[in-house]
């Protein structure tokens, strides 16, 4: 490694903790960096000159004396723009440094229907107004968007759309092309994504190892290993929507085949479990289950418990293979999943071995619908983290 | 990252290079490792001078001119105690940096009733052998072993060591304390430490996302996620044998559960599939079932169609979750995989969605059953390649 790289990385590096961290003391950050004081002054100067980070003082700290400066991101000046296609709705959000969101667009998208170009020309209009309303002292420095499929890395082109039918649409491409800002469109799968945003915001902080499961019409995942999102050989790992757990009862599923996870917990089992009619769909639908089940209706009851113990079986696998500290439950899987706890917690003790279960907690998405956008926004700001004085030259800021 | 760090790190790197290629020349590793020549020949002289490489003429190129120096392991010097507790033997191997096995003992391991004094008591026997009979110009510069059992990262404590009935057994403490030569202990489940040998000196070399299963009494696995051996929060992960597959109608497992893939697919399903007798067991009684089916007998045949079409759903699980470049059979495995192997691919054809198994190959074990105790080595040289010249001044050499 040459003296240029480690002064990008430790730029970098600082950048990231107070993106991350929101108000970092100097001393802190030395601390966190296994760095000197002096490195960490000579970083921050850089950083303050290139319009990234600014000191000041922090808020009251109740002590007397001297409080020492904290260095802050330039929220006010540096931001992303964050896209999210999700099965029910098209978001778009200008999303800061340091990870405010400050303005935000949404529509409902049809769950059907809605080819590329439908589908862009929505997100590039969201966008242009939202670039347009933003301060002229500001910078945009990258595009970030979360998708329901299949993402190949690098161009953003969806493989595979199983909801809206896609398959190898240029997303990222044309995105960008619409946009015309002139920078990159990263394309993530939303699971992936929601991985992501809980492990750097939400329920996952300082978790190396943890499984995001987000269901919506299917159900998909992200995996945290060892502090990385698992991509595998080419970006398409972490489908545990399709992990089959009942190779030869299984109801068929969306992909063809039959017995999938998706297949057996996802919302299309939930409502059928619960009788509810072929034509219901989506999260007021589930809620509605839910609901009914916390009034005592026994149809509603053995519908999360059915699905709260296939959801369990699929758990359990991913902890006897992952061994994670954390498993969190996104997308219509929060509503469902409180219902469906026992039924879970029921089947990690049964199929998990005790030493890889001893650690993991159950927890509910903290972002919420957000998890995806945000996880959107964080893509968008990678290449500066990576790269903070370089992205800033090239984006002319 | 402080300038030590770097040095530290760029030494580990060019001996790794070195270790696993076995003669490099200055060029190869200047590009490998994206450093200048000058930086190479200071890295390069100050393991030569610690007695780690040294340089010589290549063998003849078959080129006029004069031939570029080529950098090699000092083989005949550094060598490492590698051990193997597997379910049917107890090996140990006196193995160089390098990777060449120079010396080796093997002891029929009894299916039961060993307790920790008995196998430690004649791994330790080995290991002082190996010790004497080594030149007394050489150096062992680590301790590496492989447990067929979950084991406790840190102290090689085994947590769980289902056919010896071991819970909580301080394997890696009491070797370390038998043994006596002052060096740590590294212990490594055999699963993973056969994935790290696979791809590093096997059929998985240059491979960055692998799966390899090893089946023996049960099947175990070790998964290279980007590179690097997925542990999970504390050490317990790749158990993919006690991934549940037939929750509703599975046959007992030894884990207390029903229906895992070890279950299903593990060497006691096969044998009672075939119509053996309950008390057949083991590598030779496999073997004859494949070579029965090879023979043309019907009930050897389905009994491998059977287990083939269970290990096929647990592959395309795992090429869902992980989407590796490739998956290795390994263990009892690489025997029954060319009889399954129909099965095994039309599973993954009908379960594994589409762009998730575009690269994925699958291969037989290419160390067979040396697989563990290569692994077991380069654990015991991952010390020395992290930090060569601190671990050679604390080894004295």
């Amino acid at each position: 490694m040459v003296q240029e790289e480690i002064r990008r990385h430790n730029v970098g590096t600082l950048l990231r903790h107070v993106h991350l961290g929101g108000s970092v003391s100097r001393t802190e950050l030395a601390a966190r960096m296994k760095l000197n004081r002096s490195t960490i002054l000579a970083l921050t100067t850089e950083l303050t000159a290139a319009g990234l980070v600014r000191e000041e003082l922090p808020a009251d700290t109740g002590r007397a004396g001297r409080p020492s400066l904290v260095v802050r991101p330039e929220s006010e000046r540096v931001y992303v723009l964050a896209f999210d296609v999700a099965v029910d709705r098209l978001v778009a959000a200008r999303i800061t440094l340091g990870g405010i969101m400050l303005d935000r667009r949404e529509a409902v998208r049809p769950r059907a229907g809605a080819d590329l170009d439908r589908v862009v020309e929505v997100l590039a209009r969201f966008g242009h107004q939202l670039y347009e309303a933003a301060p002229a002292t500001s910078v945009c420095v990258g595009v970030g968007a979360s998708y329901c499929g299949m993402i190949r890395p690098g161009d953003g082109m969806v493989r595979f759309g199983p909801d809206l039918g896609w398959v190898d649409q240029a997303f990222g491409a044309e995105l960008d092309r619409r946009l015309g800002l002139g920078l990159p469109v990263s394309v993530g799968n939303e699971a992936h994504l929601g991985a992501l945003a809980e492990q750097l915001r939400g329920a996952g902080v300082g978790f190396q190892n943890l499984i995001y499961l987000h269901g919506d019409v299917g159900v998909g995942g992200g995996i945290i290993v060892g502090g990385n999102l698992l991509d595998g050989e080419s970006g398409y790992g972490c489908e545990l929507g399709h992990m089959v757990v009942n190779p030869y009862n299984g109801r068929p599923c969306g992909c063809g085949s039959h017995g999938c996870l998706e297949a057996e917990a996802g919302e299309r089992a939930l409502l059928d479990a619960a009788g509810r009619p072929a034509e219901s769909f989506g999260r007021d639908a589930v809620r509605a289950v839910v609901d009914d089940a916390d009034r005592g209706d026994p149809a509603a009851q053995e519908a999360l418990r059915r699905i709260g113990d296939w959801l369990g079986i699929g758990v359990a696998n991913l902890c006897n293979l992952f061994n994670p500290g954390m498993v969190i439950f996104g997308g219509m899987l929060r509503d469902l999943y409180p219902g469906a706890a026992a039924q879970v917690r029921a089947r990690i003790a049964a199929n998990v071995l005790p030493v890889a279960r001893e650690r993991v907690r159950l927890r509910t998405s903290a972002l919420g619908d957000d998890a995806t956008l945000v996880g959107a926004a964080e893509l968008g700001f990678s290449d500066l983290l990576a790269d903070p004085l370089g992205v800033l030259t090239r984006t002319g800021a």
